[in-house]
Parts: structure tokens; C-alpha cells; sequence
């Protein structure tokens, strides 16, 4: 398993269901997961599908710039680092966000987000 | 113990180390901590350091702006997101950027730099 290549395939799946159906990353996180938003702390899965699919604009587009990826420790997790542009419907600027996941392993030989923080990056 | 006090404390004296004297940041990584510099994967204290001082200037100063913290897992880790800007000597604009560490206990009862990922972000 390339620890990089599973990195992309989760951002691709993560962004991808932010976008086309907000409440299916319910299924990525656990109730032990934390995510920190703009500097607002929720912990558990349904909370924090609560708080994505109530932010204030429904359609949406993320466009991913980078990437980084490391093991975390000897549990088998790891840490993924984006950076990307976050386009909201009507806006004429697309918002520059970095986000941080902590991948741990199920299991079923799948990951979940135990720890998830996200930051706009204003200019 | 104050997560959140820590980790402003660790950042506090991570980026005025870094700013005064970048060698004197080889105490905070261990033989199994991992740096990603704009893409670039480096292993070890000494190698961290040995990039860390070679990067091509010589004065900087960090400002932060925002500080996020989780506890990383049951082994006591825990994950500090920072961005902010980076002022180089010389040049009329700072450089915003975003890192991430995961802080690791160490028996003396401090912290040391598991994992380190640094992006700028580009306008």
C-alpha cells in the first residue's frame, strides 16, 4: 500500500461527497472523531455532519492544490495536509482553505477521520 | 494540563527559535521525525535541521495567526494546525503559509516533533 496514493484516494472521496452529497461523509467519521472548524470544536459524527451540511451556502466546489501525507505512529494512521480553493455557488472568488486529516484504520481495512481541522486561508 | 495552552506555548517557542536561531531546533525532533517542506520528505533530527538552516535566506520572522490543537490519539500525541505569515528580510511582502505538527510526549514530560508538514500558500 502506497501510503500516498491512499492519501489522494481519500481526498478525492472526501471532496467529492462534500460536494455532491454533504451528509455522506457521515459514514468517514466516528464518535470519537473531532473536528475543528474555523476554530469551533465538534466532536462525533453526527455533530459534525450537523455543522457541514449547516454552513451557510448549499453548492459548492473544492479544488485540491496539494497534498502531503505521513504515518502518524505505530497505530497505522496517518496525516494528511491540504491546500486548496474552495468555490462557492454565485461568488465571483474562490476562498483559499488548508485542512488537516488524521486517518486511522478500521478494521475492515478502511480509514476513518479521528481528527479533522479546517482553516480558510484569507488573503 | 491546557491542550490549548501547550500548544500556543510549543508554537510560541518553536517559530522564536526558528526566527533567532534555527539550529536550536534540533532539540524538538527525534531519529524518527519526518518534515515535509513544500512537498519534500525528510527523516530525522539532523537531517530536519540541516534543511531548516539551508533554506535560501537568512533573516525571517514569523506572525501567527491562528492556532488549532487536538489530542491525536490514546498514545498522548497530540496535533497542532498553525497559519500565518512568514516576513522575509528584504522582501516588501510575507508569505502566508500553514504547518502542522503532531507533538509526541517525551519521559521527561515535554513534547517532541513527530511529524512536521509545511506548505506556503500562494496568492
Amino acid at each position: 500500500m502506497d501510503p500516498d496514493a491512499v492519501a489522494k484516494a481519500f481526498v478525492e472521496h472526501y471532496y467529492s461527497t462534500f460536494d455532491a452529497n454533504r451528509a455522506g461523509l457521515a459514514n468517514l467519521y466516528q464518535e470519537g472523531s473531532m473536528l475543528t472548524f474555523e476554530g469551533q470544536k465538534i466532536m462525533g459524527s453526527q455533530n459534525i455532519v450537523a455543522k457541514l451540511t449547516s454552513l451557510p451556502f448549499q453548492q459548492c466546489q473544492h479544488a485540491i492544490t496539494t497534498v502531503d501525507c505521513q504515518p502518524s505512529g505505530p497505530a497505522g494512521g496517518m496525516l494528511v495536509f491540504v491546500s486548496g480553493n474552495l468555490q462557492l455557488a454565485g461568488e465571483q472568488h474562490a476562498l483559499k482553505f488548508s485542512q488537516m486529516f488524521h486517518l486511522m484504520p478500521t478494521p475492515q481495512g478502511s480509514f476513518y477521520v479521528l481528527n479533522d481541522i479546517f482553516r480558510l486561508n484569507y488573503a
